[in-house]
């Protein structure tokens, strides 16, 4: 791990990254930047997402000034309409459609209530989507529709995701928890990523986790996981159960369990598109909690934005990434070793 | 035609650029910057426009920060006297002048109410003022002190501005006209510039045409002529005059008829001044409509600058400015060949 | 002197600059940019201030984002705590601290309510901080905590503060006065720097000068010396006494005496930290009188600022510092000689 900032550092491409939520694009084009490249998002008459470049080919305006209609996406120039293959369908007063007319198609799925996109220029692999399965399971309450656009470059945000050692003091009004801060960090390797975790054994149970489970006059364990999938997906895993009980999936699942999902899509070298989910197993249907309980998730994206943005922008001012490691660094380089391997063996042609 | 973008194509110098509004300079000298320099209009006490480099060649203070005098333009910082030839006339608490105390003017006429300045070094020639032969004729309504600042160079404009196809799509809140979507334009060579026009013919008059002239139960012709004059000016004239009948000038002008000119003055390569007169021989004195019509001209114009700007962006980010060319081009592009080529024979000394 | 604008000539370094006001840095860090550096200031437990690279070694965090603690700074992200020497005292969940875990300190010392900063690499001498001997002294009244953000190089700044020309025009509405613009200006050497000064002599005292002392029915003569210390010092000495008195430092105290200080601190190559503080010996424990002189002195350096930054911005787009040469740039450009030989002589390694 190089302590010189790399800002050339390309991005992972064959992959799918969070685009918008579906909610988001209804009767009119989305114009968002993705991987440094301008996007369109519309919904086409039939109720399906297209993903075109932002760009018409005639004069390159954007095809996010335009509108939804019949068949595609209508130029708001010259009344151009393209496809959601890119393909131009029809040019007013014009009946030869040259072949240059065309616009790039991103593949896009929708799912869990995103709309994925697959920037890369390889056939677009759906099993790579990533997995939520908790998402509209009986029994979990889903917040949805969570987005902040944050000033860093998606690394940074990774490893403060990775990162379960700084909450103590960049979130001490919101999760913070000092109790935590000795408790050691243990780091293993998972499908398509990495786990750091750690167990609070034997603590008694908070307000919040008696108010939801009936754990009696026992104590209780807390598993707290930071998990990491390439190439820009963080979700923490917390689970409360009885102290001592298993610690089985199924019996994790029986205590108070919460996922905190954010997928990140690079928008520039320094900017980030912070799309986040939070899923639970109690409260469910509480519409006072899920709304107190978003605003202090968006309180504590914020105050990682504020760092995570300072820190972009004295890396970029200086060419450096960091000048000392400290023990904690080791779940987050990792994570960045993983998708710096995945960068090179792409740009590689593997 | 390249279809790259080249943002280091020089502009026309020896041309007359409107350069404000007569009625924007009087007591107070006006910044503005022209051809990508910094320019100081101003009116001396004589009642004269003065137009200099707006630059002080003391310590480089912009002129703009001083106050009008009588013979000159004094600087605010220092107390320099200039007169509209650019040389200094005093300085305070010195005798002797020094030749190098001088700042660089330029020829300006005031002129269709419009101050008119000429950025190059040959001598100005008065007889290229653009013609504006209705200003101030009689039975003739004259709106005037229009400006808009646009985002775009102004070969976006002018593109924009000879291309009568997009005002079907992107005007289609204000004056798009479906009906004249298929009707062919006609392309021709006229004094100083091109023509591209079309003719709908044998059509019912609209209320307000019917408001505006008796045309009995009859039809109507209706003409639309996109003018582009070098360099940099382009007005649309419209006609509309009893089915059939005569098409000469004196006709056209007994039916309504309507002058629109736009004049654009580069002020960086990315950015345009954008004055426009609007003259009618119609509804001559009706200060409502005159409102209306003001407003309604306005948010058509912003409606360009919206889609010209965003070209722009896009033009800037790729270093191209089209992938495909339509039949709607011809007459922009032969207006930006007459402009390159008055460009290339300048630079080349001609 | 060149007339071209030199953007690359480095700072004097090893010199004090004032680096905030004392009352300024409480119980929270302040980010300050100084000589194109990020500081940060802070006070410790004990009261004592600090100024620290505003960096942390581990991922580049502001340590301006962390708070102030028992014996140094905390960064707000991971915790290190830095003491006032820089040196990392403690890293949570870690106990071996690396000795790369530490940010560059920086000599500060409070005097005059000023936080004063050696940025440079030889060892500070305390002997340098700029001398103000009538603060704190009795029977003098100071305005302090003066402060404005100006856009411009602080050579720019002192040619402005080193000219007495300019006040007739640039400050006519505030401190100008069209009397004095014929009196000669002397300039000569002083401690650490220069004087340019004018006596104008026997003139009627000003109601202010007659509320302040009794001149019963004299004239007086009032002394205007605008200094500059080395290397970024300035400061206006006003004194009225009676016509034809002696001119001893005494005398001069014994009339209505004023020192208008400035302590400019480069920020970067193009903005300027410019402190200021006001001293006089009448209207003492005046407050109606105290806040009235701070709003003129605040609108008077506003505009100096404007036509400063105007002046910058000019410089920067042509790379010139100016094309003709005024007998009034006699003090300003030996003051910009003595900046420029001393920025030389500390590259040289003198």
């Amino acid at each position: 791990m190089s302590l010189k900032a790399d800002f050339t550092q390309g991005f992972v491409r064959n992959q799918w990254y969070a685009a918008g939520w579906a909610s988001e694009v209804c009767d009119r084009p989305v114009a968002r930047r993705i991987l440094n490249e301008p996007v369109v998002l519309f919904r086409a008459s039939d109720g399906k997402v297209g993903a075109l470049e932002d760009q018409c080919p005639h004069r390159l305006a954007p095809l996010s000034l335009g509108e939804c209609v019949d068949g595609g996406l209508r130029c708001g120039y010259h009344g151009m309409v393209f496809g959601r293959d890119g393909v131009c369908v029809s040019i007013p007063a014009q009946d030869v459609i040259p072949p240059t007319a065309r616009a790039r198609a991103y593949p896009v799925i929708e799912r869990y209530g995103l709309i994925w996109l697959w920037p890369g220029h390889k056939p677009a692999d759906q099993s790579l989507v990533p997995h939520v399965p908790a998402y509209g399971m009986q029994g979990w309450e889903v917040l949805e529709n969570g987005y902040q656009h944050h000033g860093a470059n998606y690394r940074i945000e990774i490893e403060n995701l990775m990162d379960p050692a700084h909450t103590t003091y960049l979130h001490k009004e919101t999760i913070g928890n000092p109790a935590a801060k000795n408790v050691p960090v243990s780091v293993a390797k998972s499908d398509h990523g990495l786990k750091a975790y750690r167990w609070i054994e034997n603590i008694p149970p908070t307000p919040l986790d008696r108010a939801s489970r009936d754990f009696g006059e026992g104590r209780v364990d807390r598993q707290i996981a930071f998990h990491f999938a390439l190439p820009a997906t963080s979700f923490v895993d917390i689970a409360v159960i009885p102290a001592g009980s298993d610690r089985s999936e199924a019996c994790l699942s029986a205590g108070v369990r919460t996922y905190s999902y954010k997928f990140l899509t690079p928008e520039t070298q320094s900017t980030t598109h912070f799309f986040w989910l939070h899923i639970r197993n109690f409260r469910v249907g509480d519409a006072a909690f899920n709304a107190s309980l978003r605003a202090s998730l968006e309180k504590t994206f914020q105050e990682d934005n504020v760092m995570a943005s300072a820190i972009q922008q004295e890396q970029e001012r200086t060419g450096l990434r960091q000048k000392t490691a400290l023990a904690i660094d080791r779940a987050p380089m990792m994570a960045l070793k993983m998708i710096d391997q995945m960068a090179r063996s792409e740009s590689a042609g593997d």
